[in-house]
């Protein structure tokens, strides 16, 4: 065990962190029993138990003992990265939770565990004023979290933290600020174009359930996913979890029609659950044995969903296979499939949307949530400033909450501050398909050629190998040799638009 | 929360156990997961998990605070029946991990993990010596397991306590002492019976495992398992697993062939998970809030698979529903099935016998147990005693290890003193139906109405709700108005088999 360490004061605190490690671990299984099998009447009991065994991991993570390991750790001469790598999410995490009083933390759990449930009911009934005094408190409490962890430029910034290291909001705004004439550009000439359509016969098409689980299990199997170290399973949103490196569970949903939606979540979820899965082996059960922020990751189901799946040579190669578990296709042509997976249209709802009006409402929510922070914007205004600005955008209105300022979880959770990694995720997929393909080969060809494993495997080597080892922005920038860029992103929408829309 | 508990002390000592539940359900998720959904390789990692997490558990009940906020609860006056079983039930955890020091515990952990791999591999080649080293070190490491623990009259009793709080030894003997005349006539009587058959027609009946799946469920939902507080899923060996009282678990299995197999595991399983579900709800995330022991537990499953499942009143009420799922019963008669499900003939395997041979098998253990902690039996001498004594008591001898001294996992997981509970709750079942019976009215006919209802109620108010409040012993007392007694279970063999057999 540990063998990528040698510093025996490492290997003391590493052994010390399997405590921290195993509650995590199990915290894990519960989050995804409770998504899949559990029993309804259960959560009764088993939100007592989230509750005690986050508190119980912070405060074995706080504890004078275990930060006396990483210190001692810390100032040992000739660290290798991997070490290093250990020390700077250690410090990371106790950084955190150390600046956030306990007090506080229990009251925003508090406050966001009944917001979840009041969130759920706001949206059944489509009314945004039943969420709205929760939200308000979210927004405060947010604002005082930001204050508590610190900033340099942008208390925005604190929160970005959170789930991307290192992310600034002048960042974001410089990364959606080149997007944005882009996506709006590229929208109208495919909507004023002649090959435009809002709907595609294929999103009608019933399948049988059986046999789309068994479709969506041959094109895991063709991927490459390890059924001896993963599952797939249903839930009612498609994600991926990892206990370890050793089980990473990933879902998708049935819903009888519309096969791309469940076909195209397993893709995206393979992604997640691949980068888990090839971490090294010799990193396991370590505090860097896991994705480094939530936007590479979100790079690595985006590449596997968007350059894979909604690639022409993946239809082209597998069409044979969907046929036969999808009898409808009997009836259409490769092209109407790729024309399916790729139908560009302006969406109410973010998860249904395409690669190219995806970003936008990113964009949206970023610049609420920055309004929100920076006190410009009240939340009582924002069902309105919703509607206003998807109609601007996107040139459709919201007929209710539901389908507009309700339709995400992630406030309700307290996640402000998250869905700009989406964006990153979306943009870092194109640029690390062209370096991959300056390295080996032309994706296109590579898929003809069934190549996976070689598409694999320079994933592991550039990203995937190093779990947390480098910072976000480190990373990339060793795997792609150069920043994060939006360029590829609008490139490639140009390309591939271009030709399919004839635009 | 603790509506049970008027005690302000043990309100806050009920609190902080909480904590120490919490790391116990995710334990119990943990084993339930590793059983049926996990992946092959995750075991791996979980195998870390599972130390630590047992660990953690046993460090938290013996932290100096833990047991500070015991000793002034305990001090307390005026404590009601649930606050004094906390308190005996919290006293006994901590005083056999108090006397056993952590470097024992780890040693016999860790010894028993690889001699459950070894005892594996062992019976797979079907070969003790592979196995006896093993074996030797753990019955050396419970004869001291014993010395540490203490005892009264015998070192065995420490061991028995551990699955049996409070059972001696000589208890066991004269329970068996009592039995075993009794069985060793009936079985002679029944072999020498014109109607005996050492098989069953029906055991070679193939049936449809979807089939067969819902027909468990069927049988699950006519004796009310509340599907919101708990699942059935497949595992190699049946088993319950209860997380906390809303969440409670059973599984079975399907070898496609001779379905009492799947359906008695189902029917037996249910008795264990009813005994958690019906916990006082008010008892919720306790330490009370489980069945109080192993012999009790299998009372409640061997009362619904032995008293119901196995009674001529389920076959004939059910015979249409399960030839409904069973289409070959349609060759059967009523009397067939009633047949198959009570077929007497010794078996080399415990887990297959028959009511009137299995405590055989048990006995038998038992006295090898007490021989190896007694020093008058030596490990080496196991395979020559089994065999010879099986031949001898049920006239078949094993024509290897695997079907003789290795068919059974405890004694590797360290488990002795485990095996006589199994006789306990087969002889406490009949006990429980008679005494039942007495109070609303004949089981035949509550089965013939259906009135599951009123059997779950009786259960619950005599048996189910208090958990363990009180200790095995007093329970039985009070449920029943006197103690166990092996009386009842040889009148049911004598009146059961006088009629199946005409002996």
């Amino acid at each position: 065990m540990f063998e990528a360490f040698e510093n025996k004061k490492m290997k003391k605190l590493l052994d010390k962190f399997l405590d921290i490690w195993s509650v995590a671990y199990a915290g894990s299984l519960l989050g995804w029993d409770t998504e899949t099998y559990m029993p309804a009447s259960s959560i009764k009991e088993r939100s007592i138990v989230f509750g005690r065994l986050t508190v119980l991991a912070q405060r074995m993570l706080l504890s004078p003992e275990f930060r006396e390991l990483v210190n001692q750790a810390e100032k040992e001469e000739k660290l290798n990265d991997f070490e290093k790598g250990v020390i700077r999410v250690l410090k990371r995490e106790i950084r955190i939770f150390e600046k956030l009083p306990p007090e506080f933390v229990e009251e925003f759990e508090k406050l966001t565990a009944e917001a979840k449930v009041v969130w759920r009911k706001a949206k059944e009934k489509s009314d945004f004023s039943i969420f709205e005094p929760y939200l308000t408190k979210i927004v405060d409490m947010s604002r005082k979290k930001a204050e508590l962890l610190g900033y340099d430029e942008h208390p925005y910034d604190a929160l970005l933290d959170l789930f991307e290291e290192g992310l600034k909001t002048r960042e974001v705004e410089d990364m959606f600020g080149n997007l944005k004439p882009s996506l709006v550009d590229i929208l109208k000439r495919i909507r004023n174009s002649d090959g435009y359509r809002d709907k595609h016969p294929l999103e009608k098409e019933k399948y049988d359930i059986e046999k789309m689980k068994q479709l969506n299990k041959k094109i895991l199997e063709l991927f490459g996913f390890d059924f001896n170290r993963g599952r797939l399973d249903i839930s009612a949103h498609p994600f991926t979890n990892s206990m370890g490196i050793f089980d990473v569970r990933i879902t998708t949903r049935y819903a009888g029609y519309d096969f791309r939606r469940s076909l195209l979540a397993v893709i995206h979820e393979f992604g997640h659950g691949l980068y888990e899965l090839q971490i090294d082996e010799k990193l396991m059960a370590t505090p860097i044995a896991t994705g480094v922020s939530l936007g590479v990751h979100e790079s690595q189901s985006r590449f596997w969903e968007n350059m894979i799946g909604r690639s022409l040579a993946f239809v082209e190669t597998n069409f044979d296979l969907l046929k036969e578990f999808l009898p409808f296709l009997e009836k259409y042509q490769i092209s109407d499939v790729y024309r399916y997976f790729n139908l560009v249209r302006p969406e109410l709802i973010r998860v249904e949307s395409d690669e190219v009006t995806y970003n936008q409402h990113i964009i949206l929510r970023f610049e609420i949530e920055k309004g929100l922070i920076e006190e410009k914007l009240d939340v009582s205004e924002l069902p309105q400033i919703w509607n206003e600005n998807m109609d601007r955008i996107l040139g459709i209105r919201p007929p209710n909450d539901a389908l507009g300022v309700l339709q995400d979880i992630h406030w309700s959770m307290g996640a402000i501050g998250y869905f700009p990694t989406y964006s990153i995720g979306t943009i870092l997929a194109v640029q690390i398909a062209r370096k991959m393909e300056s390295e080996i080969g032309n994706l296109s060809d590579l898929i003809h050629e069934k190549k996976y494993g070689e598409i694999r495997t320079w994933l592991k080597d550039k990203i995937h190998r190093w779990g947390s080892t480098y910072p976000p922005k480190e990373l990339i920038k060793r795997a792609l040799g150069e920043n994060m860029n939006v360029r590829y992103f609008i490139d490639h929408l140009e390309r591939k638009y271009k030709h399919l829309y004839a635009i």
